[in-house]
């Protein structure tokens, strides 16, 4: 049987790590080397930087060239950042040097929700240099759009779309809490709002546009609101304690419009422990058509196991693709690779 | 804007009908052309036999070569039957014209799972003749099969799944609670079921090895069941009355096996009125594996209208996919199709 798929991984963090172990522990594929932005890490082994009891024999490295040319990978799996201008650098590299991408940056997951030229531009440059680079993610890039889209393939009419992800951020740590506000009085969670140190969920206006292109619909504008989740009774994790008064999480909402009406509403209310005020979490899809459709599963499909997954998954798929930048909407529906990796690779591989 | 998409209809019971109708009012599509294989009614308007209240200008007709011959389809939707031998005669005369077909013939989901060797032969005449041939409906080629594919893709792990479809016969005629055994005693209906009067759900055998596939599992065997529904209490519909004793339903399950081991369990209980001895309709898929997930419908997605959807909004799926013979998993997530089809047609086509 030809050699395993050799699989560079950028990022080492909570995403990157999990990403990585799965590589090592799956049959067909062969974790070659390690990307991470922090200097000071730079030469440990990357069995502990990922969080494996044993050494693997191949050095964390910062420079990424340095590693893409030491490692000769098939594909990489991004797992540093959110934002596609922070995403675009690492990704223009790995293409320019022959490497398959698979992002889980937020923003990568429809790069033309945010920048439309660069989205062309990164197409462009994936279709000269051969590979093919997909952004995925258990949301963007599944729970709140092509779970929906799927869904919408059945319909012969859609007046709208509502969906719901209520989660529980308890099993996060601080970054993902601060990004979310937690623990702030309400006060203090607008005024970081408005500048800039609550954040809330990245991705509604790229499963949005995913949904319009899916459809055909044509949408006019978004409105996104994002509300402190102000517990009444005392909330506590591992990592913080919330007090009555004080902010447990975030309620974001993204509503489209189409001719005047709005046609799909994703709500992400994020906290920690929701259930001490009887909030079940889930995840709930509400398709108004021809047929109508009410799906929900309980609890929320487990997002940071789920996106790791959804990264590894997708690899055949994406080694399988023509060149370009795709998104999950261009792929065939995403599969669990139980089998070696290998035998779900339909081309050639150069290698 | 280029021509309108050619479509023609094969079939004009309720499927078929539907399926034209919709084709009837989509933009970017035209119903070109109708075969139908009951001879008495052909030379008859398509609108009256599709049940629409207008004439549309083209005939019935039952010689499917004479049929495409004068409407030159593009593509061609094949609601005639359900079993692939049945299938193959009107497809084959479809692709050696150059058309490309769409069939929702259940065992065309995944016609490798009853013949392998028809399947071979089938894909090597679509390439042979440039065109693609797809199997699609709601059950088999969504709900149990398409719809936990995609679940799977975000799970790294799945030690077994297990899926349930409980749906309600009351607005079905009497062909179809005929199939099913509804009003038969329990006797008659195991007599029924030996002899091939009862037949129940087609589709379970396709569904499996279509799941079985896509996570690269090897099946050794399917276990098939199927048992009486009795009704207790009095369930009547415009078509049938069923007394207490007397079968209401089909009750069909399907197991298959991996190294002895269920990993794959579909159950589809099948009839009239379900509700009124308090059995709720819907569909459950629950993986479990990691993560675990358990997702619900409620009501069941709709058969009959999904089945429709699904046919018409797979045509530029079908249109944009290389030559061959594709199921659900080769090809990107359905999605409706809700603004000129033409538009969402990549490829030029030769028109």
């Amino acid at each position: 049987m030809r050699q395993p798929i050799r699989v560079l991984i950028l990022g080492t963090g909570q995403m990157g790590s999990g990403i990585a172990r799965l590589v090592v522990r799956r049959p067909g594929l062969e974790l070659v080397g390690a990307y991470g932005r922090r200097a000071q890490r730079a030469g440990m082994d990357v069995g502990p930087a990922i969080g494996l009891n044993q050494h693997l024999g191949i050095v964390l490295s910062s420079n990424l060239d340095a590693a893409i040319e030491r490692a000769r990978p098939d594909i990489a799996i991004q797992a540093t950042c959110s934002t596609l201008d922070d995403a675009l650098a690492e990704i223009t590299s790995l293409v320019r040097h022959g490497v398959a991408v698979i992002s889980i940056a937020e923003e990568m997951v429809y790069p033309a929700a945010t920048s439309p030229a660069q989205a062309k531009q990164l197409h462009s440059l994936a279709i000269e240099h051969g590979v093919a680079v997909l952004g995925a993610g258990i949301n963007p890039g599944f729970v709140l759009d092509l779970l929906i889209i799927a869904l919408t393939g059945v319909c012969t009419e859609i007046e709208s779309i509502t969906a719901t992800r209520t989660n529980d951020l308890s099993p996060f740590g601080s970054s993902v809490l601060t990004a979310q506000g937690v623990g702030l009085t309400p006060e203090a969670f607008r005024l970081a709002l408005a500048q800039g140190g609550v954040v809330g969920h990245y991705g509604f206006a790229q499963s949005i546009h995913m949904i319009a292109r899916a459809v055909g619909w044509d949408i006019e504008g978004i409105e996104e609101t994002r509300a402190p989740i102000v517990a009444r009774v005392r909330r506590e994790t591992p990592f913080t304690t919330v007090e009555p008064g004080q902010v447990a999480g975030c309620h974001q909402k993204a509503v489209a419009y189409r001719n005047g009406k709005p046609v799909i509403t994703l709500i992400h209310p994020q906290q920690v422990h929701p259930e001490v005020e009887g909030v079940m979490t889930g995840d709930r899809i509400h398709v108004r058509g021809a047929p109508e459709i009410v799906l929900t599963t309980t609890p929320e499909i487990a997002g940071g196991e789920g996106t790791i997954a959804l990264a590894v998954n997708m690899i055949p798929r994406v080694l399988n693709a023509p060149p370009g930048s795709h998104t999950m909407i261009d792929l065939p529906v995403p599969a669990a690779v139980l089998a070696d990796a290998r035998t779900f690779v339909a081309k050639a591989r150069a290698d």
